[in-house]
């Protein structure tokens, strides 16, 4: 499977970025990880960051017809991009949210996702994993 | 009359994204719709559409002593965009905030409008006509 | 096509009541204008206006058979009278909702409208032109 | 690893409920299937499944010294019962929540989840590799 | 001291958006005039201003190791960007936010800050003396 | 007993309006049926409709002395109507009040009743058995 | 002077409707002290009550050129009508609001009046009192 | 027809409890009443209670099979348990909800039924005799 | 009848501050122009203006015995001084709340009052006059 | 007198639980401590914990006629059990409401108790002493 | 140990204040009893009482060095002085809350402490036993 | 410039309340460095500290012609004292509201300013410096 995998604004910042809560592998080290990772499944991930919400949601609409499934840490956008919610809904790829950090143990304002809804599910608390999670259970429906 | 027509995030997937909501014609058809339109009027209309709320700002911005009013289709930055409020206040130029969809019929956040108050008018569920209608409003005032 | 242009509480001061707002064209002249406005475009439009919530919704029931669609101002009525909102939608012709002035501009309580979603859309701020309009589309529609 | 699996109120029903939320398997493939999952982990995993509040809770605080790690989902109790969290929280076990379902695309109500605070994270919305995705990110922890 | 003076939305529009709240002063001149007091002070000021919160984003981000301090004036993000809240948050730069005007006289959503948590401190309603103001506090801190 | 059987705004649309959630019957059928339950037991039922709110208050007031008992759907005037509240209270006669469909399903806004409290009791959900239920309830009382 | 004394729904009830809220004294009591004080004091009071608020409404727009001041006692529309709203803020004739109960301590919702920022002035609580009081401050303004 | 009647917390304690609200009747009496009602309907009452939401759940659950409807009294679980909604909507039974006492008329937080909408309808108000109107209405189904 | 007459923070200021809303006579005038009116009726008025919530308090404490009631102004102490709720409620002396200004018409802080559930009645945007209308509400008692 | 204790969910954890908030000493040397000091006080105390609801609600039943007076810690049913309020309403036995720690500084929904106002009153933030301390008030009463 | 004993605005209404509530002893009797409970257990108590915030705020800050433990019913202020919970949280006296009355059973607004997240803990509804059980609580820290 | 520096509750403390955000100096060192830093400035400071609202409301009134500007940290005022702003809105003297702390990172109460609205601007979390700053707004105006 071809993966994208989309990560919204800071997350850049991986490894400097309060490492108690995000830890300290940084975005590249990340990026590697994934791509391994999908590697070791017949699989591609590419990766793509951008503190612009514009950016992000052209690269869903991009994504169509060019990946088979999007993995998406939409950062704090997650809480008040509607623009970003209705691109995922209006793409006709499927796609999972993630967090690394457990989102309900930190600001009362971060428990509130507005793009969950157009995702098939979300992980969140996980660290990195959680991207992987993802990617797991794209590769399960193709087994299935 | 000269028209600026902005198309705010999402609005390029027209056609394909939820037809049973935007219709089939696609984003293209807009256009070519709007600017015949104006021309039979008299008027030209210029089409952009972005999903940047940052460009679209600045295209507010830019439109000063360019054209003479604006009608504007924010998508979902109609529902947080105090930016864009800030902009269509600050110019000296008048818009029309028009909607595809009937957002009183959808999700509670779309009922609501953060853009709305410093536009002229607001007309939403008309389709693509109402980006005409719009047109029509302004081009009445010229007669009267 | 045979409109019914119905205009709810006060919308009888027209002229009188804060022509800063609502202009200073009164109830008669936004009826004759409509009226002209309808047979210019081979249709015909029967006005009525009232302060009474139950004759309006009366007048919904009754224009089924009579009329091939509504245009409304329900006035204040819009910010709560929900048997007004199961009137429109309890009957089979379509309606579109129509403010002289832009609701978003003014006091809170009139930024929501509890019928609006049973019409097709709305239009506010465009003065008397919002309900021709709304004609048009009508018009627009039968042309297709 | 010794996995306790906790499953909340009414997920015995799985397969007869709302069979195009939940899917058609039913709790005892849910279980059957865990449980294989866990033993090709050279791990074990020990379902129990409670309508009551209050056997969870035991359940919970019984795990200590026998499990090493709890992947809990709590039902409709994730939305209410503090009790729940405290039992979590007052625990030495790590727990992740899990919910066959995306919780964001259904009753208001099912987006706040009281429970997951005490959690280290979430996932939903993946059916019932949720639960195995869960269990991996345990077992990665060992590997590291 | 090098300070980065960031300037977001709308603040390209000084001078001619609402002198009653802004003053007539334009963006150019509120440059100059930080440019030259930071020189009065053994000092220099960069300024930048964009109306994508993106590039804001990336300035924050990009000021590191280039600049002592970040003074910022978010406009209209102030009060939905959680993006730019966590760009704050995440570099190692003092920040101060500075409003022109004083929001606690304007719309009600005016009153609230969300970025400015993550800064040392906020200065609203002083005009362009805000922005010294808290060039100033940085020097006092280099005196102490 | 003498029964006094209201029906709010919009009731008269019975067997026309939504039959999936009001059934097929029109307003006239149920009339016939109240009456006929009511002969059945030695008792009489008048039914009077009106979308007028203030005839519904007119109607309770002069209930007074020649009926024994309201049984009465307020239709969507059961969400806002104070008045209605205040009639209800403010006269010497037991009254229920009775919705044919089940307002806990619907809007949000329908499972607020303002008028219930001056009520002994209301029904729901139960069609229009609802309002025999409610003649029960008092032929009830006398025998005991 | 030649007063309105409008008194909205219920209010008909007086003396039998709570009379330790109310009073004994009946409707008809009311207007004779209400006539024979603006006897007394050189007027006249004309008093009309209606349990509809298009009656409501309709007399204070035929109020203007008949009277010089409306006392107005709206029942409960006070707490939603914004239609009697805008008419008491569309006609060019001073109001006072008038309550016979003091509305702060009863049920919440009437602490809240949607109709008093359109007159003049609320008195509430003084019982038939707080008509002639709102007699007495238009006759005052008079001989000052 | 055979009912399954469930009474939750607290009503075991029917006569003792606010007899000013609840009667005077205790729980044993309302079992032999409704055992009676239903004999006398060629039908069957089983009666259970419980202060357990766990037991009531099962109940529900294990009534599929046994039972052709429920009728169910959550007593104060009908104000937050979701959990029990969950097994009301997760089950092949239709249900009516009972409340003895008119809940409008007592705490705010009464005014809200969380399980009602899982349910065919709800009567509140109208004591013991509730439950016989729900065994009615079903028995009525039965007939038609 | 012998009064006191209390007027809250800020009255002092009288005739200065906002004349447009208060009018331009200062507070002495108006303590004149109450014992002036006082005398007329037989009666006196003793007034007192404190900007100390305690001094208001002991005020209204020691009131008892000294005087036959209270015209209590409590400026905008009324919004929040739950200390003045208790100390009129907790004394055997009537009480009407009086503010100059129409509260509905301000800021929307203050169209609450939390004192006024305490007193007799309240009388808002009459003037001066409201102080002497409380005053006749108590000598009409009198006669009485 | 004769007490009984109730602890709920999570107190069998004391000791083990955040012992910085609830202190070291656990479930079983509470329990000693209270019979000890009962005895001292020519009492008894009876002692019982579940993190069942549904069994304190039996044991609040089941205590009148055994005991003289209900102490109870309802840990975290305080702020959702509305169920449990009916019971300590429903029974004829006086109940004082105990926390270990302040509900004040911890978690915002701790602030609030759904039972407190079943109870004569309630003690929290004192430790293992606000039992005592409630057994104390009701020998104080026997005292007078 | 020396206690100081503050009661806030209206406590010197003991007696007379809704004796219901309050029970019948006056301010004087409570601070004979609570000098005569502290003297019988080798202690002081000094009782003060003010209606003014200030004073009692400054009688917080003048404790320090003079007192061991500050026992403290701020009366209504409890609801609203922040500047109150700004002065038990800054100065280095324990501080106990103690209410005559259970506010869990009284008006909404008495359900929430803004100072009791300042204080140790907090007493409700024990009448003047209340002061008694905070003397008591000091008093057992010092024997352990 | 004559400034007048008002400090509310609590400010007293300074020094010894919450070091880690107020800082070690005390306010006798405050009004040193605000008494130096003015006369540096050819003006002059005169401090007052007081813990009463009423006193610090005399103060603001009594600044009038003998002051020239007011610069005014309300303390926990701030977020409650409406009488302190219509005190300020009141006087005919700018004022400048200051907070030592960044009151955006503590209590979400501390968020909101009911004063600030009738300030010239606010200034926080800039410690001692904060004042300073105000001085030199006021003296910057005077160069101009």
């Amino acid at each position: 499977m071809k993966f994208l995998v989309i990560n919204g604004p800071n997350l850049n910042l991986l490894g400097q970025r309060e490492p108690s809560i995000y830890g300290r592998a940084d975005y590249k080290a990340l990026c590697e990880r994934l791509r391994a990772f999908a590697a070791d499944h017949q699989s591609s991930a590419v990766c793509m960051q951008s503190n612009h919400e514009g950016d992000i949601i052209d690269a869903v609409h991009e994504a169509q017809g060019k990946f088979d499934a999007i993995i998406i840490n939409p950062g704090a956008l997650t809480h008040y991009s509607y623009a970003l919610l209705d691109a995922l809904a209006g793409v006709n790829l499927p796609a999972i949210e993630v967090h690394i950090s457990n989102v309900h143990k930190r600001d009362e304002f971060r428990r509130r996702s507005v793009t969950a809804s157009a995702c098939i599910g979300q992980i969140c608390g996980l660290g990195f994993f959680g991207y992987e999670a993802a990617m797991l259970y794209f590769l399960e429906g193709e087994k299935a």
